[in-house]
């Protein structure tokens, strides 16, 4: 990323279970990086009364903002955008907090309504997955968030007092828990929702895109990720199950709190509370009659910070989330825009020539696009074996608005764009027979467009495809007779073509050689 | 590293078995990486006779030198570095080729002679190996250099006619070889070492440095990694044994090239020519009394770079490969020069202090100097999981001047910055159980440092220890009340600490705290 044109952002989240810091560095509309990060997990809400905020709680909650004020000071960082949610929303003593906090530390903490905690949640999950139309559900520590999405466009959203640590402070007072509480707590549960029109009974037919955010929802997603050994690093786009959600309540309904910090995926500072937030999703789950809910990474920070990043759009969200995520991606790691973008462009008149051959259409051809822009990344780290760093960065990162399976994919496109038979590698799980050979065929092209680009300089402007039941002929169409591009591509490339495409490959050129390789 | 400061040099050397182009992206004398490399067998030696060069040879060569003409240009790159080797010197036509080069192609090959030859190479290996008094191996295809090195300066060096393919092609007519060809290989071999005065027989007292570099020996080193499981990427470093040598001669000659070419670790395209090479470099290992060799990345084109990179310098090695390979590392992912710095500043003030307790020398202070300075490159992949980012880095580029042990533990203490308790990961192999506390107690060591200076301003001046059986005091001296820096490394250093040294952890500043945390 072009350094000397970014700016930093930093957006504070002062939630009732968490304060958290997120440190940006971006240049708005173009491309963005996470550069840092604090999260302290500050319970605000913890011994809250009706005189509001506990003095302790204030006390940690300034401690902490002091902390991440002087952190922003010290960076630097250009903007700063610190917010505040339920806890101090509903705290009597919220605006005398509010005031302290402006005074003693110079934050103004901007205090979300329920609707704007909605909004912002959702707005940072529309730029991440590509929702259409649908639900956004938000578990924070002291309220829950509600949105309805129609064609993309954030609808209507609800906040109800359903926090995972509200619910717990209010209703729990046994370990393990006892069927006194829980009922307790889904009576509260089934109350609350019934104050949202759209949620107050099942509904009359099936949902299918349910979204999820906050705390509460990532945990559950990242026990079931470590039972299933799931192999990328990301959460993003996880597919969480109605019936996993119900085994985990169950599990965490028979353990006390000791045994839970031991359950693999669960953060020990959350063991004590996931349990009523779990019930607050299985049961929005039941109304929206959903069979499964997909994993955001984004959020109310991310909602607060692509406002300001996408300040020229009338309305803050991408109009392309994958498209985007893949150039964000090339722009972060400072791609070599000519080579990839031409790399790309021959890829795409093979595979669409190809089509009768492979009988693939747009969906494969979009993973083929992102992996000829992303197939270089790797050099960032270092050339030898730059392909393989480019695999790892991108299930390092994930691509927002790819499923698991296209991001393991892109990801092995890119691995094996250079050499290699490819194979599943350890995403095995991920993918099936016919995705083998998808990802061979693609992996062909992505390679002989590579080397057919080896010189760099986009002498070859096209290439035709004729065949027959056993050859396949390529014609390269060149600005100079393609010697280099030719010899490469023979060497590096045909013999993987031949193998995705089960014919004999011949590589020539319109132009006359006047250079002859006698190898 | 600085993009717009940099300059691209190509530096192409056509030996008798192979043609190589690298790019190097460099800022003379201060940080270098690789950016490109084209490798071809060329076998330029191939079907030579008194006339000189084959005219199918020099066909190849012509064509294999107008692509990396081609390729420079295209790049483009600043300055073409064009050398040719022992086929060039040794053929009657090779001043006629040389003309051919030069009007068509456009590149003045400069050949190196013999000494020539021998002297770059070993300049190359310098700049990657502290040698001190010792001796350096190069096998090439045409023919073999062996240099003496005094005081970290090239003595004097021979070439002989020992090259794997030359000697393959004169000698070889059995497969597998039979004990005839062996034998003459052999007497080939005593009768061209016997030409160097200080070959001429075993040495009077055993050598202790000799370093092998060129794709032979590479290669016989990569075949002995494969069957130990080496735990690192790459091969600098590497020590390869006398009596792995031989064992590796042993199996050569026992297999027909067919099988061969199944060995793990070998090249396709050297299994028939590398058992000449195996066998000088038993000798070689003989006469010098030499038990083991280490391996060097670096070579003749490298030798011929840095002639250039260390343009200023009277002699172009530089003064401290070890300093420098890190400096590099660092320049080249563009560390935060301020932060790590500081880092290391107060992680170097408590290794010192606390030398009575650890009772170690300059030996650990360096690697923790080291990892003090690159632990946060990894963020150059993604801020989330830097720390692992960082080991990842450091393991693949290698750490030129360290020992395979020593980068291991510099990983592995980037690995343990934040958090987590260290293990040897998969670096078992490389070292001990010592070997486990030091790593303990420098990575409690750095991630103190770094959390100290979590503020990244520098707040924290100094730091002073004090200790008796049961507990650690340490006072911080700062700028303003360090209330971060306190609570920081409270939370993610004090156990790591406490673990490392077996004694209860005070951490406590001489100024008045202005703020409380009361969690």
């Amino acid at each position: 990323m072009i350094a000397n044109n970014s700016q930093r952002i930093g957006v504070i989240d002062l939630g009732s279970n968490t304060a958290r810091l997120v440190i940006l560095n971006a240049i708005p509309g173009y491309a963005y990086r996470l550069e840092d990060e604090i999260r302290e997990v500050v319970r605000l809400r913890e011994g809250m009364t009706a005189a509001g905020l506990s003095d302790t709680a204030v006390a940690r909650a300034l401690f902490t903002l002091r902390l991440f004020k002087r952190f922003c000071d010290n960076y630097p960082v250009d903007l700063i955008i610190p917010t505040a949610t339920s806890a101090v929303r509903d705290a009597a003593n919220g605006p005398a907090f509010l005031q302290t906090v402006s005074q003693e530390i110079g934050l103004d903490l901007q205090v979300l309504d329920g609707e704007r905690e909605a909004y912002y949640g959702t707005l940072g999950v529309l730029n991440e997955v590509q929702l259409g139309n649908g639900y956004v559900i938000d578990i924070g520590g002291g309220s829950a968030q509600v949105s309805k999405v129609r064609s993309n466009l954030y609808q209507e959203g609800r906040s109800v007092p359903l926090g995972a640590l509200a619910l717990t402070e209010q209703f729990v007072s046994s370990d393990p828990i006892e069927p006194a509480d829980v009922q307790a707590i889904q009576q509260q549960i089934a109350q609350q929702l019934d104050t949202i029109p759209w949620l107050q009974k099942k509904q009359p037919k099936p949902h299918r895109h349910l979204v999820g955010l906050g705390g509460t929802i990532r945990n559950l997603a990242s026990i079931e990720a470590a039972r299933q050994s799931y192999p990328l690093n990301t959460l993003h786009g996880f597919v969480l199950s109605r019936s996993s959600v119900q085994k985990i309540v169950e599990l965490l309904q028979r353990l006390p709190v000791s045994e839970r910090q031991k359950i693999s995926g669960l953060s020990r500072d959350r063991a004590d509370i996931i349990f009523a937030g779990a019930l607050v999703l299985a049961e929005v789950m039941d109304r929206l009659r959903v069979e499964s809910l997909t994993i955001s990474r984004n959020g109310l920070r991310e909602g607060l910070f692509f406002e300001h990043f996408w300040q020229h759009l009338a309305y803050p969200v991408v109009a392309s989330v994958r498209r985007f995520s893949v150039l964000n991606m090339a722009r972060v790691y400072n791609y070599q825009k000519a080579h990839a973008s031409h790399v790309r462009y021959l890829a795409t008149r093979l595979f669409n020539q190809l089509a009768p051959l492979h009988g693939y259409d747009m969906a494969e051809r979009e993973l083929l696009d992102a992996a000829a822009l992303l197939h270089d990344l790797g050099t960032v780290i270092s050339y030898d074996d730059h392909h393989k760093h480019s695999q790892t960065l991108i299930i390092n990162s994930g691509l927002a608005g790819f499923s698991p399976r296209e991001t393991a994919l892109v990801a092995l496109l890119t691995r094996y764009h250079r050499k290699g038979r490819p194979t599943p590698d350890s995403f095995e799980s991920l993918l099936s027979e016919e995705d083998l050979t998808i990802l061979t065929r693609l992996a062909a092209i992505l390679r002989l467009a590579e080397f057919l680009e080896r010189g760099r300089n986009a002498n070859v402007d096209d290439v035709t495809a004729v065949w027959d039941e056993t050859t396949l002929r390529l014609t390269l169409i060149a600005d100079e007779y393609p010697a280099v591009e030719l010899w490469e591509a023979e060497r590096n490339a045909a013999s993987l073509m031949e193998i995705a495409f089960e014919r004999a490959l011949i590589l020539e050129s319109t132009a006359v050689p006047d250079i002859q390789f006698g190898h």
